[in-house]
């Protein structure tokens, strides 16, 4: 153990790393449970690290699937319930920070399966999805064509004659690519087609379509199947292209819970069937994203603050005798860079919890045929994902370079979280996207509320939209007061949600201007995504039961919760000040105080930095970094780690022989 | 040729891409050289791309040494110059994007022999370094020791009795680690290490260490040599560790141009020469970051750019009966995110430019043994380099992502640019040391001036510094008016520099201050950074002669310059405008008019944002990008891309024996 982390632990003896835990991750009991899962699987040496830098892509493919293959048999042998078993998947998930090309499948696949398709359909595959006889993925994404679903190309023509679709791809545009699992994995997709009855377009739905035989493996005729190359991160999935040149599928392969097309060719909507469902697990899918990046942003902080912690670099200038060198976590632009990460981190996390509550309770309303909440559950999702994945893909990049060099090192651990997590400002809906549908929403219940007087709860503040903004000089302590803050965060977005309205409702129609004016929707979601997460944040210190069931956290956790919270808000509002001068809810002449309650949280935070990161809890196999080891013993690491390359097992007179010397003789005989 | 692509050319006809060309290069004539010189590294297949994101790291860096061989072999059979030559290891840099081993050794070890040795000792090995006999490395880092050099732990122990030096590493924190080359491919290094003198510590000094045996290429008896192990980047050259076990060299080898031992074991200085030359060398090597990363940005842009005008997405709100899809660089939100990336890209380039010039004068002026402009170029160096890799490498990732999930490919192009951009916020002094670098420096030349009234002319405006800050409101026209936004760029940095001043003249010692206030710093340093670029750019306007030869650019050129220095000012004013408010020289209600020019300018700019990213003349070979092509075929080759991965030519049957088939055959067993 590194004395210098073991000092840090014992300067912060009130703080219990355990009891940060149970907020941050639920509860005790959730808690406990995800140890005991995590030790089924770290148990295995499947699950094993130590060479997966050094694999060429076929390995880390063969290696996650193995690692997916051995979770459902772990599962199985353990008697897992199903819960409990999807439980597992996300702690594999979380100890390899990466996902493997068969979770698609349990993960995505067999939910699409139930979602969209009928009883009998599901009857027919939903046995063989579960016992991996078939292995589905999700085809929409084409070459050519990602946000705007409808723009998609791949056609599904009715042929009467025979009773079956034709699945084509009529251009090099039109190809599936993209969907993971499809280059090697899957043996079935749900393809995503344009369909065409008697010539007529009637936009795109899913049909399930044989990607593979299921006895030897091989593309079935008239699929053409491969892999996309190598990616950022990722690599352990095979993300895959397709093409299918004249495919024929039985009619009843079309997912047709919603809609269907008969014997005769008709198309028949479903009207007992509410779509209702299907916008919903996007937005579960939205609103999981939220925690997911929040685990990733609080890795790579935890690896960042333990090796801060641990590296020395330059002397005290205020204690000049001193020959030790000072720790790198007591320099102030250090503590800058990092402490508002971890606060992020910790409000990402406790807004995701919060976002989980609000998710299972809108489900039962659903249920209950009670979809006034849908609106905001939409906003709120999109606004939320564009904002945790901006602030965490962000965040473990800074977090990154505050480990100087070695963050540059695949062993620290970093690169792979980043590999994994950058995709999520792309993928299910690019943040560019997400933030003009978000401003969309936002004018609709805007709209609903200057009809009716009505806005659903988690959107009360709306009703100040017409109160003017004005920006009283608060003073230094009074911007430690979160209903302070939380106010200057909700008059920011409110004067701008005023002027955007204001603006869209001159444009000639709401669509052209939102295309007209999408700047501004950029700052539109990213204040009202700041506005959400810095209440979330602030209502939990209130009510710590509506993030986790540890309703009576002990005071230090408490208090120390409420120092994040403070930093989290100030360094964001710092960050974006001249939004909140202009919207006239911060006066210039505050921004002093600002800063200096910045200091001052960064120096009463310094203490209990490194139980704050041991409070996320994360095993050292989960982090599998060099630099963020519990024991601090980062040196040892780095140069063990190394002799892991197999570079450090072959020989390097490679050099010698191939270039040095024909070089050396071009040089000799050009002097002749 | 994409036919998107050709109408974008032919919408912008009056502006001439090489014409471009010429000013962001300095001249025609070294344009065309440039071109010249590239045709004859693009000719050999040596340098082709094909397989690049595909090889393991021994290949990736088996292939640089042998371009890198190939380069010194091309040179000598063209009879190319000296000078010539290393423009030719420059463009070898450029079109492969990212170094190899021996470049360390061609463009930093044959330096540092000359600038660090006596003439006697280069008489020994300068000869044996040019023919590659000799490939040395620069043995600086260690693994517990980066920006603090005095803290370095290697020891060179005098040995009287011998007349020897013994290099040894007493711990496991002062092995070397990192130095490119070190790993497998230098036989020599110059190594830093605490010359100890009779017990008595004289700090750190260079010596000459031979690390393997010239004719077998087996590290020499004490020395051990290995592999840092894989990273984000960089992964073309072996940065090693070595460890020494009392490693014994004569006393000659040490470095002996500035200090020496005599046989007698006494340190004697070496006061005929000036140290100066060794801080310039360094200001050398941060100017040359400041084009250099320039270039990376502006490789991205121009993928992300190309790709954006022929990628299509969505439909026209504006006019809905259009059936075409919009080109995505048609929409706001896509401009905003890529236009002021090509401004940054221009402006850090002029700034390149401007500085190389004055970097080459203040050279002569010191030959002469004037040192007076050697702060000035620390200061103007030290925040440029930070300024300039900030804004670079956070411009890569905004292009990376502008491109959607094709970004997220290796194929793109821009991983690769990234893994060799990323590093430089790192080396050559990390930012956030270089910031506090910075700020020292300023306060000594403000010292200075407040003493004697007298300022470096590049720092004229400093004498400003105690004029009051005003908002007078200017009107929308105004703010396109260079002088008016480059007085808003000083008075902010100004007003920073004056309250910084005056809190560290309250500290115990300006040390103590720089520690105690590093926050400041961080914004100082940025500011100072942001007006020296919109200066930069703003003159070059006025008098171009000053970034290129070209002293006439036709008026096409110079009109659309104008408008990109716009752009990039009031972008950079509109991320910070906090800090400009508070400063009291922008009213919040100024921004407004300052957003409004956004949007025209961007508007403005849309016809000739193709021409523009033209202007950087990279050929296809240099980007080798799918998505960059200059002919915009892009999703032909994407797929053609795809084909050469080893995964697409190898079978996927393990899948269904090795995965698929035990976990069907677990899931019926525990089912019985």
């Amino acid at each position: 153990m590194s004395t210098r982390l073991e000092a840090e632990r014992k300067g912060s003896p009130s703080l219990s790393a355990r009891e940060l835990a149970y907020v941050l991750h639920k509860s005790k009991a959730l808690v406990e449970k995800s140890e005991r899962l995590e030790q089924l699987l770290v148990r295995d040496p499947v699950f094993h690290h130590e060479t997966m830098n050094y694999q060429t892509r076929a390995e880390q493919y063969k290696r996650a699937l193995q690692m997916a293959a051995r979770v459902e048999i772990i599962a199985r042998r353990n008697r897992l319930s199903e819960a409990d078993t999807e439980h597992l998947r996300t702690i594999f998930q979380s100890i390899t920070s990466c996902s493997a090309a068969t979770l698609l499948h349990t993960l995505m696949f067999v939910k699409n399966l139930g979602l969209l398709f009928t009883d009998e359909q599901q009857t027919q595959w939903m046995d063989m999805a579960k016992q991996w006889r078939m292995i589905g993925c999700y085809a929409q994404t084409e070459l050519g064509h990602g946000s705007n679903v409808r723009g998609l190309e791949t056609t599904a023509t009715y042929i009467r004659a025979t009773d079956e679709f034709e699945i084509h791809s009529p251009t090099l545009t039109s190809m599936k690519w993209w969907p993971g699992a499809l280059a090697r994995t899957a043996n079935f997709g749900v393809v995503y087609a344009r369909l065409l009855l008697c010539g007529k377009d009637y936009g795109v739905h899913s049909f399930m379509v044989q990607l593979r035989d299921l006895e030897t493996h091989d593309a079935m005729p008239g699929v053409t199947l491969g892999d996309v190359g190598p990616k950022i991160g990722f690599n352990n999935v095979d993300n895959g292209y397709c093409s299918f040149h004249r495919v024929r599928l039985p009619r009843q392969n079309m997912a047709m819970r919603f809609a269907a097309v008969t014997r005769e060719g008709k198309y028949v909507k479903n009207s007992n069937v509410s779509e209702q469902v299907l916008y919903f697990t996007m937005l579960q899918t939205r609103i999981a994203f939220i925690r997911s990046v929040g685990i990733g942003l609080a890795k790579t902080c935890t690896i960042a603050i333990r090796y801060s912690a641990v590296r020395q670099q330059g002397y005290d200038a205020n204690n000049p005798s001193s020959k030790e060198e000072l720790s790198v976590l007591d320099y102030q632009t250090q503590q800058y860079r990092l402490f508002p990460l971890l606060a992020t981190a910790y409000a990402i996390l406790l807004t995701g919890n919060r976002m989980d509550q609000f998710s299972a309770a809108l489900l039962e309303q659903i249920k209950c045929g009670n979809i006034n909440l849908l609106t905001v559950g939409h906003v709120m999702s999109c606004g939320l994902k564009v904002r945790a994945t901006d602030l965490a893909t962000a965040g473990i990049e800074t977090a990154r370079r505050a480990c100087g060099g070695h963050g540059f090192l695949l062993s620290s651990g970093i690169p792979t979280v980043s590999g994994d997590i950058l995709q999520t400002v792309t993928t299910e809906g690019d943040n560019l996207v997400l933030s003009i549908q978000t401003a969309r929403a936002l004018l609709k219940i805007l709209a609903l509320y200057k009809k009716t007087g009505v806005v659903p709860e988690p959107m009360a503040f709306l009703s100040n939209i017409d109160k003017p903004q004005y920006a009283t000089h608060r003073t230094m302590q009074q911007w430690l007061e979160p209903h302070n803050y939380v106010a200057a965060f909700e008059q920011r977005f409110l004067f701008q949600l005023r002027l955007y309205a204001e603006k869209i409702s001159t444009e000639s129609s709401v669509a052209a201007g939102l295309q007209n004016n999408s700047l501004d929707t950029l700052k539109l979601t990213d204040s009202y995504g700041s506005l959400v997460v810095v209440k979330a944040f602030a209502e939990a210190l209130e009510a710590p039961s509506i993030v986790s069931s540890e309703s009576t956290p002990p005071p230090a956790v408490l208090n120390i919760l409420r120092l994040l919270c403070h930093l989290f808000a100030l360094t964001q509002l710092e960050a974006s000040a001249g939004e909140f001068m202009e919207s006239g809810c911060v006066s210039p002449s505050e921004m002093p105080s600002i800063r200096a309650n910045i200091e001052k949280l960064l120096a009463l935070i310094r203490p209990h930095a490194v139980t704050l990161a041991d409070g996320f809890n994360f095993s050292d196999h989960t982090l599998n970094s060099t630099l963020g080891r519990y024991d601090g013993n980062v040196y040892e690491a780095l140069f063990a780690s190394a002799q892991h390359d197999p570079l450090n097992h072959s020989s390097d007179k490679v050099v010698l022989y191939e270039f040095l010397r024909p070089i050396r003789d071009e040089m000799l005989q050009s002097r002749l």
